[in-house]
């Protein structure tokens, strides 16, 4: 069986008061994107990296690799305008049968052991979703109307990976966009397939405020200790 | 005005692998307990505090705040089975007209800017409920039922503070205990309030696994420096 994994640099990085793009930013010494391509080229499986870029990054991060000596083998594909576009351009170097994690750039700490659960989890059943449990209490509110409670049992918070088996993304991403499209599942699911929910991992975190870079310096400390 | 913090120390910990309670717990030399009073101690509205705590813990307690020299006022009242019914022993000691905060014991923190905007929403508005938006997707999953993709902008991880004026939280706690109250702002909602969301913080996290007191040993070092 063949394994991939497709990175996805998306957004502009427009929460974090920083010009430079959340992916490319520094932890520990190199950029945010390198943390994120070691994990997936640590994993046993041996899976093709394919990272998704816009294309005006191409050439800055062909320097940070340069300047870093980063040589971990990947290729880098021409993102789109949106998130659902970016993926589907790098499906479409996926050749034949295999399983795909589509992985955010901005996820440096999904560890070794979440990945591979992850690859195994869509080998046997179709699909992995990592997800987290919320431990506060969560409420809705729709525009113009009062918060309501849920209930937070019901409650998941949706991390990547998100794996599945190619005969699945590939009839999924035949779809045209849509706005209700806001992770890979969606997709999927909007193609008539059940997502199956992987324990996440709580330190899997998101870089999405200037805040978090210092959590994710902390945390990656911990994972190598 | 006068200004309460009622300190709920509720649960058994059982997320947890330690037969003390979480609020026991040692974080930077001293109870997480104690940091949570400290935080609102340092408010310079000078709240009463009331902790409520389960009776057989109260010895306990006591030694702690002695071998701590632990010398913040504060007085303990009986918890109670509930979570509301040790909320409503504790507003059973709060006398006249004021602004009451009902925090998690396990919430060590709250910042005092945060506390501080809890209070002066809660005065101005009739309660403020601390919250911060999720930065993932979000599913809701109903037993039997395929998961469903949620609009997280439309979607709050609510914390504590959670800060009312008594005669909301007085008239909310006359009505009889439901299994739907998970937190104040549930229990003041039925009562026929409405809800103000305060933003909350996303350092302001409760104390639930045991790689979170790591984490708020490092979040802690963060406040102080």
């Amino acid at each position: 069986m063949k394994y991939y994994a497709i990175i996805v640099a998306g957004g502009k990085g427009n929460r974090m008061n920083q010009d430079i793009p959340k992916q490319f930013i520094e932890l520990d010494g190199k950029p945010v994107l390198m943390h994120t391509i070691q994990s997936f080229y640590n994993c046993v499986l041996n899976p093709e990296i394919i990272l998704v870029l816009n294309s005006e990054q191409h050439r800055f991060w062909k320097e940070l690799c340069h300047t870093h000596s980063f040589s971990i083998p990947h290729q880098v594909i021409e993102g789109g305008k949106e998130r659902f576009d970016s993926v589907k351009n790098g499906l479409a170097v996926v050749k034949g049968d295999g399983v795909v994690a589509v992985h955010d750039a901005v996820r440096p700490l999904a560890s070794t052991a979440l990945i591979m659960a992850s690859y195994q989890m869509a080998l046997a059943e179709g699909n992995a979703i990592a997800a987290i449990q919320p431990v506060d209490s969560v409420r809705i509110k729709k525009e113009g109307q009062h918060s309501l409670s849920l209930n937070r049992d019901e409650l998941f918070l949706i991390q990547t990976p998100q794996t599945f088996v190619t005969e699945q993304l590939r009839r999924a991403y035949l779809q045209p966009y849509s706005d209700a499209f806001t992770d890979d599942a969606s997709v999927v699911e909007k193609a008539g397939f059940s997502i199956n929910i992987l324990p996440g991992e709580r330190s899997n975190i998101k870089i999405t405020y200037v805040q978090d870079l210092e959590l994710a310096s902390f945390l990656l400390k911990k994972q190598g200790s």
